[in-house]
């Protein structure tokens, strides 16, 4: 059950990345500069290779806005790809913890460059746009949003230097959300449930935390009581009881794993000789964790708009305002 | 994108718990030996109070089925509830942990019996019956699923004699996947963002991993390296890469908090009143950690049986295996 | 994109047909007379045989409901079948007009009685349920349907004496509509897409129209003119334009093909033999149009109840109201 | 319930109409002539007036494809719009049987400009893109699409002069389907259903009908009898029976309605003065029902390649024609 339907395309090296976001509101003014704020965001942080720095990505609004603002039409974003001619050569080593192996088997790809181009998290670019404008949706009520990510600036020079990769933890919080967010009562509707789905998606992510990891803590110490005027002084439970927002601040954390592709390369097979190899070497990321964190922090921002839009519903910013202002009135 | 959808419904005091599955192929048999077996597991655990002995759940199929095998309908499932007319009393204090305020502001009831009958873990029971007909078209394809649960009954007696509860750390493990499921090709299409909601979303679940926790673990370490033949020697990826299946053995584990209804009874507020009180206390179990395990297993088998309909295709049992075999072979 | 999903289930001659309904909102008085009138009215009509008479349907809701309004839980819906023993018996000569070829082609059913049992427009009793149900919600905001069908009486009893079976049209109205439900920014918003899929997957719907059949009209004869204060004095348009209502009475039509279950027989073949025979009787209408355009009616309510949800967000009826207020007002 | 997922979006007026299609097969060879070929027809017909001419269109494909065959990632569709700068201007007089009444009411337009350049068939372009992708797919199977459509030109001739405009009936076969397409077992899953939202969502089609219209026929009439060998004499079912494709000629016909944008104007009220004023004429074709048919075989294509998909499963090309020779060998 969704309301805000998106979908993205565009490979690594092609011509640019392309989303379609249908079912945002008429009338939200959609702000380039921030949009390309949190493109900005997404390839900076310690620990990044060459690439970044060549992308540079801006989007470009092809549908869906006249004026600088949303009409209720779909939007469509695209952002372009530089340096397009480099790095796609083919391949047929499986590069493990890649898609390749798996990718080749199912699409029946015999050249692994079919399955790296998609699956690379280049197309997190246009996934961070369309969360920038789930941001401008959500800022609209107070609602927003920031990361944070554990970084450990010796190991990943360690790391560096070594040709190793490393991961890391990271931690995106929303603030202002309403109470009720989600639901308790379908499966597939407990908001825990979507946000999870949503950060570990997210190529490279492996755990999905709401709040404090609970293991071995006791009821007594990890609950959050309510005191009188219904403050709360703990919010271990993350801002998620019974799968709905419950006022208190949003807490989504991920672990990200090492970059699987390493200058100390990784031992493997060819796919078509079947022989021992040495994984192919693409990128030179170190640790990417600050990058990841941002993209979290736009797939977050999707499934929270989905949610105002569900509940409040509405289809121009005035409208759902007004529903938003009956409810917390 | 779901071949095979459920919805269920259900409370906990009410008539009965039922659950529609629409999607599933022909000519399955439905094993109600293995179905009431399942709600048996659920049903036992270490620290489990009096309840859980008095439901003895079994399944009643109402549609769906003739002469023992699935037709291609929509299949009815029934539980029946016992002891009904106990515990069915309004109460107006709000128990943190629970869904009972966000849930009572969402939907406007003043008597939070009217959230806790559906919010309650007690639907869990017809998800894992819902589960296991998804395991039994599994199984029709080698793939078989069990769990374990990290259970430390010193300190759970410990709890429970301090009127105090606890959580901990389960574990799922499905084996004999194909190569595949799930794509990187789209971000709601990545077998581990399924899961992950999948799990977050049972009641109480708070973390969700899926392999190795990567924390502090250098590329070089963590990723599983291929050797001749395909073979791995590792399985930190937890049978997941690039959003798919990889062949090696799914793992996805959770957290689950301590459970939030307690002897020892928390702090909280009235909402009639807005008057500090103690939370009222329902159920008596200390750890119902072993319970949540089969419930993670059921879940994961209906993305897991959804995936298989979607790759394979099929209307009958005969036709999915012809599909299987033509893939495997 | 939808925010009330409905799944049934249930057979001909099984133990009873079940829907659950999610997504509905808490605070619904759920009026069980209004609801077994509807499945009464369903059971009525010039042509009928002898098996409606023995139905008498009514429900019994058996989960999302507490002190007869809804909860905002999914709501189970059941409705018993009686005379179960009769009618059941196998049979493999395909039956012209009906699903009993494909079906079986499709699901690798022998017995068509397999077939059949699913097919049989005897589930469209639980889909009046649930018709029931939205047309409730609906008029809490003054959205009423009527119904009226063109009969025939003497060509149907010309029909029933030579054993043969007649269809005829039908048409839907509903009145009090908000203008803007639907939509025309992407396809599948087109309400009157919506309206057509609800009437044409009635069993035996082969025609749907919205308003005036344009056949043969000039754009200056068709089209409805709008006057001061926004009259409209034709309504050619059935009330949708641009895939929206636009305040106008919603005018749905269908046409349903004769029963293809005759006492006059068929020519056709068993399945298993190959060899010519005359197609298997088991029911006795004429004529069943009156039923179908009562079927039409509770289809079209649960797209309307949909599309309202939709537009109007809201969790409970009254937040539903309030925010209708906020736009009429 | 889709496995082929589609996203369009674009103005009248903007730089492009862009489409993103989720689902398709890897291994598709997407014959851009075939393509275009299609825009082609979809800008002919007789009473078509000038712009249609200027158009010419021509798809780019920007993502999803590597030598000229699809990968399995999202592909991604770009048609370019001439003629850019004409007809932009803003306009406050509701035109009659358009979509600037409801459309300006939901999303609090001001100037209907903003509804009309979503609203307007330009959108269509880029649905027969996505349908000729779609048909591609199905040629491999050997299922192919036509269309016919009623001319009367002198009709339109007589239109034309007198500043009017005309609709007219057409109609779709698609040849070569497996049996089985589709569903009994659930309302929302009966093809029929399907193919009558897919068609009546097309702007201005007001009827669809499948097969004969029945209407007056007695059952020994109208249904298809079967003869030795499973051969049918008649087609009056369309190739559906039971929600499902029997193998016959699928056929499928609507009626469109006059375009509403007639030289000789409708009444109509200003939505600013609420005057009454004469409505605004922005293009001049007297009849489009011959590019009302293209578009109405392109989006039956799509629903036939989803139900294909669906059926017969697969991740490529070559999976999918081995799943599909086992059922049909």
């Amino acid at each position: 059950m969704e309301k805000l339907r998106v979908l993205t395309a565009g490979e690594s090296h092609g011509e640019c990345l392309t989303a379609i976001i249908e079912g945002m509101v008429a009338g939200l003014e959609l702000d380039l500069d921030f949009i390309n704020g949190e493109l900005a965001r997404r390839q900076q942080g310690y620990g990044r290779g060459g690439r970044m720095k060549l992308e540079n990505d801006t989007v470009k609004i092809t549908s869906g806005v006249a004026g600088g603002k949303t009409t209720g039409a779909p939007i469509a974003i695209v952002i372009g790809n530089k340096n397009r001619d480099n790095e796609g050569t083919p391949f047929t080593a499986y590069r493990p913890g890649h898609a390749d192996f798996a990718g080749s088997v199912k699409y029946g790809h015999e050249d692994l460059r079919n399955v790296l181009e998609r699956a690379s998290a280049r197309k997190t670019a246009i996934e961070v746009a369309v969360g920038a404008v789930a941001q401008l949706f959500l800022k609209e009520f107070g609602i927003t949003g920031s990361v944070s990510a554990d970084i450990d600036t010796e190991r990943i020079d360690a790391a560096k230097e070594a040709g190793d990769t490393l991961g890391g933890k990271f931690e995106v919080v929303y603030t202002g959300l309403p109470v009720g967010l989600g639901s308790y009562v379908h499966a597939d509707r407990a908001i825990d449930g979507r946000l999870a789905q949503a950060v570990m998606s997210i190529p490279a992510v492996k755990v999905v935390e709401i709040g404090t990891n609970p293991l071995g803590m006791y009821g007594s110490e990890y609950h959050d009581e309510i005191f009188a005027g219904g403050v709360r002084k703990t919010n271990n439970a993350g801002g998620v009881e019974g799968g709905m927002t419950n006022g208190e601040p949003l807490v989504v954390k991920g672990v990200m794993k090492p970059i699987p592709t390493m200058r100390k390369p990784l031992n493997t097979v060819d796919s078509k000789t079947g022989q021992p190899v040495q994984a192919f070497v693409e990128r030179s990321d170190t640790c990417a964790v600050e990058a990841c964190s941002v993209v979290a922090q736009a797939r977050v921002a999707c499934v929270l708009a989905d949610e105002m839009l569900l509940k409040f519903g509405g289809d121009s910013l005035n409208e759902v305002k007004k529903n938003y202002a009956g409810v917390r009135g």
